[in-house]
């Protein structure tokens, strides 16, 4: 077992590495993980009980800044935790100062940055990226290839398909005043996003609403209402039989 | 060499691996094999004659799935299978249940999941997804970014532009009904979909035809027609010298 | 310290290395480097000082090349450069054959090929993808999962948004004519490009101009001016505001 583990970490019973891990001071593994491969796991993570946690993936990862950045707020973040039977995947990458709950997959290459919280449940999709101060719910779904932008915010049972890009910068990185108005998307709960749709700064999406595939949503989508097209008009309602009260969900 | 070859597995002459791999029980590698640094290849996998096989690539992966599932189908999977003079890029992501045939090309960062065939000199492109119950012809193009939905069916030499998203599910992840009809995209061979467009579930391009770039696909496209727009409408004939039989290709 | 340096390499006071590194022959790195676990730096690859190199990031890796192809040209590309104060994410691909100016961070799972410059002080997102034979000015930004493809130009200060598809080929795979007219985008001083945009081979988009997002470029776009559809359409000049000249920067 050529796994380098420092001596300050802690590990659960049953807990097993693969080949070529490090796992860093202060680390904590609960019981009966799982761990692949040439994983990473950096300085002061939490890891709760019975987690797959896949090849290569790295975790508590440090954000990168500017090397000629005169300050850091490095020593501000918490410490990853990711809760108890989650799966990473290959090559995910989990950055210090985010909050995975349990029962969360995150798909091969994703990734999710600081100050993230994703609550339990939810699937975050292969190549998925949660950039830094998003919020994402209960047993949502983002799919393959979706992006999420900085300063958004998914309440439960949300669902974005695969190949969807938010967005949050109305000026489009210039003037000092966009500082001020940084916004990404918001859905409500069971809002879905349609396959390859695009949302401008600022968009809400209402509760149970639907934006079909391949839109610009260029104003906020009210619920239970589907919109489509370029820019994204209404359309007609969600079918009955769709909406999320209809589907006899229980959350566990 | 650091590699941590496990006793049951079998290389052929001339095979090398660079630093700190893991080929594990009951792996074949053919002849004249070249495998990076930190290549991780899992239990059983078949790798042909004169593979090149880059850095962190991790080949017979388990799909993951929740970890609190009652069943599992692991055992069903045959072992991945990748054929001679295949090209593995840097960071590949291969399942256990697939098969790669002969001269494929997956380039860095691409992904293929289980039950997946990928035919005789395909390219799949930089961070390419394919995903599962997928079946790809022979001399295929898959583009860097291109997304390949659950049940989609590539025929032969269809080419797949750069950041196209294909879907599967009219339901939006909504119905027990859903299950029933999910289907991706179907391209018919020499078929064509230009850059950054998005198909809707079900869709059937025809032989030969073709997606303009950054078109949105709501119905099936008629062999050599030329489609464009959101929603897309057939545009005009593919000019004649753009035909498949036209190019004097010969498949070997 | 599990590194592998090869004893040709040479290394600068104060340069570090994580756990299970390869550190190719002829390989210099400069002063005060941080690199992490996991990291490989192939042959003759040039690294400057104080630069951040994140876990299993690959730097200088050789092209791939149809394994039965008759030709190589790997000789003729020179060793990968990388300037001092730069950051290179994790799981990040670099080429021999790039040259990275400076200041320039590369985030996670980002890739630059080979014929690439990328100038001082840019921003290459998390997945970016940068093929061959493109040239980036200094101080652009190029947003997570922002695809640009071959035969591409960026002057200074251009800004490409999360998502933004570009392409370079008008006869989408056939032809051998195709051959003599590959041309990605080029973009001007200044210019933007929206979220999720797509821009048709061999457009230019002018001097401070702004792609509007989710828009479809298939003409060229006049300096200082927004446009915005599919296809898209001069719209408005740009705000004052948001002009270059008005946001006081200096380069440094």
């Amino acid at each position: 077992m050529t796994a380098n583990v420092h001596p300050s970490a802690t590990l659960g019973a049953g807990t097993t590495f693969g080949e070529h891990c490090v796992i860093g001071p202060n680390v904590s593994l609960g019981q009966g993980c799982r761990v692949g491969h040439g994983v990473v796991i950096h300085e002061g993570t939490r890891v709760g009980d019975h987690v797959r946690i896949d090849d290569h993936a790295t975790l508590g990862k440090l954000p990168m800044k500017a090397a000629n950045s005169a300050t850091t707020k490095d020593q501000e973040l918490a410490a990853l935790e990711v809760g108890e039977l989650c799966i990473v995947g290959t090559g995910v990458v989990l950055y210090r100062g985010a909050t995975i709950e349990g029962k969360v997959l995150m798909a091969d290459l994703s990734t999710v940055r600081e100050n993230v919280r994703i609550g339990r449940g939810t699937i975050v999709g292969r190549g998925v990226t949660v950039e830094n101060f998003c919020t994402v719910g209960r047993f949502c779904k983002l799919e393959s290839e979706s992006y999420l932008c900085a300063y958004s915010t998914l309440e439960d049972r949300v669902f974005i398909a695969p190949g969807v890009v938010t967005s949050n910068d109305n000026f489009v990185g210039r003037t000092q005043e966009r500082f001020k108005h940084f916004k990404g998307v918001t859905v409500r709960r069971g809002g879905r996003i349609g396959a390859g749709s695009v949302t401008l700064p600022g968009i809400t999406v209402g509760e149970d609403a639907l934006v079909a595939a391949g839109s610009v949503v260029t104003r906020d989508v009210p619920a239970r209402k589907i919109v489509v097209g370029s820019p994204a008009r209404v359309w007609r309602d969600v079918p009955a039989e769709q909406l999320l009260e209809q589907q006899g969900w229980v959350d566990s």
